[in-house]
């Protein structure tokens, strides 16, 4: 599937007493660029929530750290589903500078479907044309 | 009523590139200090949303830095109710190091009892006494 | 002077279990909006750090939550100086939601100029038109 | 090596509407849980870094999540060095209730000793010890 490109600045917030990004937050811009990479699929992760009681729980996630991010950086990520079926789907992550586009870390998610009490459910197939299950 | 004492210690994601603690954490830590006051009140905050229902909505936080917290400081934060009724309860809070005592901050939080839905309900009585309602 | 309008959009992550923002989040946005606002007023808080050594340490901050932000919505924060001397700026902020104006929250800022010591300093006469000093 | 253990109780501003511990977080408790595994090793982290100039950069993290923390719930992570030489270090993790002892997730980090300017360096010889590189 085509990757999906999601810009964001960092927070100063974001940064920690070492002057770059604290490693967590990554994961918050990889969360991020998921809810965007789902609204170019074509839905809003929120009505999923909402309206299927579909969630997304995370159930890995891995990031490879090359390069620290800054404050006021603008960054990149492109985002793309590597693998899904009904039970799960697995997200591919590359992070880079907007300027210069050095290359910040590359990262991967895997997740579970699953319904309010968090047991594992099955995709409504409404969803797998957007995730790109047949 | 007797203030209560939270010990906590700074971590490394609570700062930022300036080399002392980000500002919102603060709000964190009070937040952390009001769930263990209550304990001292004789209940569990998590049972009051989960067994009745009653969230505790902010209404407002003040806060007033004096000096500033760094990694790896132990931090002591007195919590008090400063005044309560059943529709809303307010507390103090003063931060300080642990060591020497120097003063971090002072702060206040302003909340409403609310419901799920987040519409404002009454305490239920059972709760009266600890927050100094009579 | 004039208020200059920063937008962004609810992360998952600032979210808590009662399915709103969490309080602290308010204080990231404001400090992502004096950000924007420092832009506005035409130069960078980055350089204004690393190029001058001169930092905004927070004295004070105030919010007043009148409304719940939820996850995805897009919020919208005006922020303007509200008066500012060469020790110390403050900042006033309105936040609403971009979506049918909702008013979320009302908030206010004071900061001391330091430097990277956390020593208060005179804010060099470079700045002082963009902060509405004379 | 002998593994460490580390407790700490889940903070309401670490939830999320999901209702359960927001991902990210599991990396701030595995760096809370690795300063206080150096504080077990006989150094404190802190001092490596403001002392020696030496900072434990992140190279990789990878988290596998096995089982939802809620609110108020006590964790604790077991952590230990799985690897070390002169240039890099390797952590891992096991996170589970202290009530019940449920598995919460596995994780791993591996980390370059770096000086403030990011860039790569020897781990001085004092800390080879602590380390378990010989």
């Amino acid at each position: 599937m085509q990757p999906h490109q999601t810009r964001l600045r960092v927070r100063y917030a974001e940064t920690d007493q070492m002057g770059v990004v604290y490693y967590a937050n990554y994961l918050v811009w990889m969360e991020v660029a998921r809810v965007e990479y789902c609204k170019a699929l074509g839905f809003r992760y929120k009505d999923m929530e909402l309206e299927d009681g579909v969630l997304l729980a995370v159930a890995e996630a891995q990031c490879r750290y090359l390069y620290p991010a800054r404050f006021d950086e603008e960054v990149i990520v492109d985002t793309r589903v590597t693998s899904a079926n009904p039970r799960m789907v697995s997200f591919g992550y590359e992070m880079r500078l907007a300027e210069g586009a050095r290359k910040l870390a590359t990262a991967a998610t895997r997740h579970i479907f699953c319904n309010r009490e968090m047991k594992a459910v099955r995709l409504p197939a409404k969803y797998w044309t957007a995730f790109g299950i047949r």
